[in-house]
């Protein structure tokens, strides 16, 4: 198959967590393209495709290379105009940068401290090696350290959707009425808590949790 | 003139610091409209145009009687579609929404702590009696008392403000290349806080600050 998205795992290749590659995995669903999705663990990355990024997603279309969850939309977006749009217009492809910095400033750290040492145990020994040795200076704590603080954070974490839970009184979707790829930029950091030891971070009846059902259904189905 | 804009003003009637109204009055220049504001107390918005609206903005636009800014928004974007849009498109009219929710569930409740006080003194005595009869039940506690938490919200203030300054890394505006409404309601709650003793909210190097000047500087030239 001509396109590849090279996406995160963890020991368990059937356990892929990344935020950003999830963002990838719906907008290609959104755009009904199909793909091969190859699991890697985090020390895989630097090899692939000869080196070309620090980091996943990386997307292979044919002949094209991207990397990076915003960039790759952008890409999908100009390459198949007529499937699906994950923008909408101009304003939308603004906004959906606001989106992505609120999810990245408010909801990837408050993730982070909750899921980091879930993230390490479910990793393959050489990742785990290598997780520990690159987060622990970038948090400024071990992972245990960051662990002890981890029921305050699962405590204030449903606050930190109020902007999420404020806008569904008035619409479905951040996209309107139809998600787009705004909406699969929060949907991809619920994923990642999701899929790291936290399925209980939310309330049942939250509906935030309604919304992330039905952006996982629009996709599946389309 | 046909234009009518009713925007809620202190005793002092050139003070004027809805943030409601202030997104209104940014969306009219941006549409390059001309408009007379007649500044009202809160008092007496009830008696406007035969009791229309219980609160402002209400906007007069000949025959047509509009309240609720981002309703008003929609209006002018729908009844002037050749003059610049408000939401370039139909994703960010919906991404609109999102960024309103983050303003009203983030930003103003804080600013409300912040400013509460200070509103209160800047307004005639007939609508400060209103003023304090109305907002004290909702804020559970005397305006006094909500002000003893003021230096601690100022403190906390400009972390709230994240989602926008991560934002900031990659492009000017919420809108992209250019502002559009969704500027304008991040906009109206800044207004709101500096129009009300709050100048020195943030610190003077602030990025957001140099976007709010730019916010101000494309409405004002256009």
């Amino acid at each position: 198959m001509a396109r590849i998205l090279y996406s995160l795992c963890g020991d368990d290749t059937d356990n892929r967590f990344s935020p950003h590659c999830w963002k990838v995995v719906q907008a290609l669903r959104h755009k009904g393209l199909d793909f091969e999705e190859r699991a890697v663990g985090f020390t895989e990355i630097p090899a692939l495709e000869n080196g070309f990024s620090k980091t996943v997603p990386i997307l292979r279309d044919g002949d094209r290379l991207i990397a990076d969850s915003f960039a790759i939309a952008l890409y999908l977006e100009q390459t198949y105009p007529d499937a699906p749009s994950l923008f909408a217009g101009e304003g939308g492809m603004g906004m959906a940068r606001f989106v992505e910095a609120y999810s990245q400033s408010t909801l990837h750290p408050a993730i982070t401290r909750i899921a980091v040492k879930n993230i390490h145990d479910m990793l393959a020994p050489v990742d785990q090696a290598y997780f520990r040795k690159s987060r622990e200076p970038r948090l400024g704590a071990t992972l245990e350290e960051i662990a002890t603080g981890r029921e305050a954070e699962i405590a204030a974490f449903a606050g930190k959707l109020a902007p999420l839970r404020t806008m569904l009184t008035h619409q479905p979707f951040i996209g309107g009425n139809t998600p787009l790829f705004a909406d699969y930029i929060v949907f991809g950091a619920l994923k990642w808590a999701f899929t790291t030891g936290n399925s209980g971070l939310l309330d049942a009846n939250d509906p935030v949790l309604n919304w992330f059902e039905r952006c996982e259904l629009v996709t599946e189905t389309s």
